[in-house]
């Protein structure tokens, strides 16, 4: 058994952020939640992993609050739900840089329209559009 | 050594973006680097990793693109700066749900006037507000 390394006493929401989710796996398992896996098979189809690895990830995910059982189910919860900026900005970097040219890979679409999400905009609190040479961090 | 799950063979962007980006480690150098990180020292201190880990993913990261060279500094390239929304898309989900009421974090702000930024948004082509409800996932 690997031990996972900690990040939950970090005062960096970002190192928080990857402690709560877990590993790569729990985060395709949200992956997959998000597309309408609900159901232990269908998470193990999609993501072809080991049975005791997709069940440990799975309680996980339950016990730090971004999954919940609906009867045999597992669904996102209002926090889960949260993460699809995540999952989309991840997506949308992929798209960019993570394929040869004229390889074909899955599409997010809009339901209404059948077409691609806008790319995420990172912007102030007056809407003005932020790069990161815009920002600074104020540490604790 | 641990060997990495792979899933460079994925048509899913997120798990090829999982893939390249590498493991929290990674992603947590990028976050540093973002946040001003340039030296190898200045990335152990923040992190408190061990130097074999550290310089191996750093050493993927170069690889991989998304950190380049530059003497003996280690930069973004436009790739690495593309990473962006999905590191303030951690953070911001972290500032929501991965603190207890009242616990202190580290805050992104605009270097303008010092206010945090806008909350991501997932958008439409055409600039509707989107759900996942509102989502289809097209696969090959």
């Amino acid at each position: 058994m690997v031990k996972r390394t900690r990040f939950d006493g970090e005062s960096c929401p970002v190192a928080r952020s990857v402690d709560a989710v877990g590993d790569w796996w729990s985060l395709l398992i949200v992956r997959d939640a998000f597309d309408g896996s609900r159901r232990f098979g269908d998470f193990q189809r999609s993501l072809g992993v080991a049975k005791n690895i997709l069940s440990s990830r799975l309680r996980e995910l339950v016990d730090s609050g971004i999954l919940e059982h609906a009867g045999h189910d597992y669904v996102l919860t209002a926090k889960g739900e949260a993460l699809f900026p995540v999952i989309v900005a991840l997506r949308q970097w992929g798209e960019a840089y993570a394929f040869a040219s004229g390889e074909d890979h899955s599409l997010l679409l809009d339901r209404r329209d059948h077409q691609p999400l806008r790319p995420l905009e990172v912007r102030a609190a007056d809407g003005r559009p932020i790069t990161p040479a815009d920002t600074e961090v104020r540490k604790l």
